[in-house]
């Protein structure tokens, strides 16, 4: 799909997915959130707490890409690197931002504001914050890069408050149909025809095997839903024509 | 963690995942799978179908890491394009494997066996291929690269078969602790204590929300039992000393 729309790129920042520990929730998440407002993701990388390859990877996607979205490693811990890492990589100070510091300094009792938790309003200068409904601490951006938290619910507080706030493009649509009992090796010709035909779509082709039987579901993604539409009406054609029932939309999981 | 251990990449190659469409399921079990068996996952992309980006970041990773796994985009529609792409990065033809070719055609019926299947048994030359339980289209590898189906099913499948015959190093091993109603900002100081003692170790602090309480996991990672184990019983007596009782594991789901 060319891409007129602003692109992403995704870190996910910590050991915890790398070694199988955590199930990674925030991909599809932000995928499907950011393809709503028109900021399809283009990458992803899930990068482990080493300063270094934070460093380097921010400041090759940001260069790359017209926002960069980091999820993990804004806690207070020893694992919890991010922020001074955004700030190397931008080549400015690593420092107490103002209004993070006083939010946070008010919500802890006398003495519980400790040098850990100081750490989370510690930020790149320059940064502005990210607010979220879920916990005292902000993440913040800085240039095109967009720092949150990885715990799944605050990162979905804090995406909420930030997509209005994002200059998107047109959202992703999606159409699709299904059917049971045909393979993917026998419509891939006449599949790809329709991809070739409607160049400004993503039409994927995605197998598969359910206890009431196996087939094929066919998706077609862009920005124009007409287009999406004759183009799965195309598929649909297909189908009928090998003897077999399209039926609209996804299989039921 | 220092790397006396081989590392590994993973390439998930595939739009649906980029695009929400896909719950991706796969980088967690080749996390474990790799972390048994002594390769640790370092890095994980999300690519899309898109030839010079995958060409690109096969090329870079397979020579950053020891071994370089994909997933997706070997079926026979035409967003299945990985191993053209594989061919293209290593700079050698994409022509039918005879082995991959000989087996697919006597899987089918008489004239079933199209160009699009054809595809599935078109290799980049000097592959060898990875058989699986589940499908009769093989994988394949070819130097440091191994190339599996996205289907988790069947990527699995592909991997029980291929992981016997890496050479791999120490096993991974994960001792764990946690405890309710104790924040990470609180223990933070100490467990960065004990993570400076323990470099070897990868120790992680991950907090909970759970309707029987808030709290925080400990989580020891290394190849050395006897250290993950020490550390985690010097993180249980911080836990003692702030009042609050340690259990051992990770909290219940």
């Amino acid at each position: 799909m060319p891409d007129a729309n602003p692109t992403a790129c995704l870190l996910v920042i910590g050991n915890e997915v790398l070694s199988g520990r955590t199930q990674d929730a925030n991909i599809r998440f932000l995928a499907l959130g950011l393809g709503q407002i028109g900021i399809p993701l283009r990458e992803v990388r899930v990068i482990p707490d080493v300063p270094e390859t934070i460093i380097d990877t921010v400041n090759e996607v940001r260069a790359k890409f017209d926002y960069v979205f980091t999820t993990g490693g804004i806690g207070p811990t020893h694992d919890d690197i991010t922020s001074e890492c955004v700030a190397a990589a931008f080549g400015v100070p690593w420092e107490p931002h103002p209004e993070a510091w006083a939010r946070m300094e008010r919500s802890y009792k006398p003495g519980e504001f400790n040098a850990a938790r100081q750490r989370m309003a510690t930020m790149p200068r320059g940064a502005t914050l990210i607010d979220n409904a879920m916990s005292v601490a902000p993440g913040f951006q800085i240039g095109n890069v967009y720092v949150m938290a990885g715990v799944p619910r605050v990162m979905q507080s804090m995406f909420e408050w930030l997509a209005p706030r994002l200059k998107g493009g047109k959202p992703i649509v999606s159409r699709s149909v299904h059917v049971s009992g045909l393979a993917e090796g026998i419509i891939a010709a006449p599949l790809g025809e329709v991809q070739a035909k409607y160049p400004d779509l993503d039409i994927g082709s995605y197998p598969f095997y359910r206890p009431i039987g196996n087939g094929v579901a066919i998706v077609a993604k862009g920005t124009e839903p007409a287009r999406a539409e004759a183009a799965i009406d195309e598929v649909s054609a297909i189908i009928t024509g090998f003897g077999k029932v399209p039926v609209p939309g996804e299989p039921e999981q």
